[in-house]
């Protein structure tokens, strides 16, 4: 039964998910958000959202981790501030040892709802659909247990084609 | 006699310089790259710098970390690889609790050479002439050194106010 953590970067508020696999089946562990403080040096929020997301590695302790693509603002200087909260979030696990897979917002959203080009409301949704019982903690808590659906799905598919080969 | 690590943030090569401070006087301790391998996954070279300078750290023991402020390149992918790199190379000596300032290209220029608009070469070669016997391994080394010269330079001002008042 792996267990699968989304992340959704973040500087500001970075979401987080844990969704098991059983088989053909999902189960909601957890999810949440963890907050960086607005007013503290820009190192020091980095540093929280790391202590966070280890917080939650080692209590949830997940075999795999999964993190939606970081769309590319016009806006520089917050492209510059996502990738540093991005950039965080995906060394948190790394240094755990997980493997991080990532994916595209479409993708995701496809393999959620079935089309790419979902509503937010619509993708939340279905992860309440697929996720019975989830906290859904806010918007980011969401995206990032559809990030984590989206790779069980993709786990899913490779143990049925392993399932069916001579 | 304290130590200040300058830093120099990048995907490829993040720049690192070790300056000791006595006084008026700058003392040269080492400098170098950590270098992340192109063909591994984004979450594996960020960890590889992230531990190279975890790794710096411990090593040369500084007090005080300065880095250089990321340039907001017209190129959003580009300007997300520097900010996730950014992230890591601010997390880092965050992490290990030190203080970590940060400073424009301009106002390290001119703390270095004495004109905000200087060339790459001219900011070298003041590098040279303030730390005799700097190895310089790398410009993103010379770079992270001029770094640390414009954060020494500030504490040593501090330092004369701080002796002038009554």
């Amino acid at each position: 039964m792996p267990r699968i953590l989304g992340l959704d970067p973040g500087l500001r508020h970075a979401g987080w998910g844990v969704v098991a696999v059983t088989g053909n089946r999902l189960q909601f562990v957890a999810d949440g958000t963890v907050n960086s403080t607005d007013r503290l040096p820009l190192a020091t929020r980095l540093k929280e959202i790391y202590d966070g997301l280890q917080q939650i590695i080692e209590t949830y302790q997940p075999d795999e981790t999964a993190v939606e693509e970081t769309f590319v603002n016009k806006n520089p200087t917050a492209t510059l501030k996502l990738g540093m909260a991005r950039g965080v979030v995906l060394l948190a696990p790394a240094h755990a040892g997980l493997p991080v897979a990532e994916y595209g917002a479409n993708h995701i959203k496809k393999s959620v709802v079935g089309v790419g080009h979902a509503g937010k409301q619509q993708v939340e949704m279905m992860v309440r659909r697929l996720l019975p019982g989830a906290a859904i903690a806010s918007p980011d808590a969401a995206d990032a247990l559809a990030v984590a659906i989206c790779h069980a799905h993709h786990l899913q598919t490779r143990t049925r084609i392993a399932a069916t080969q001579p």
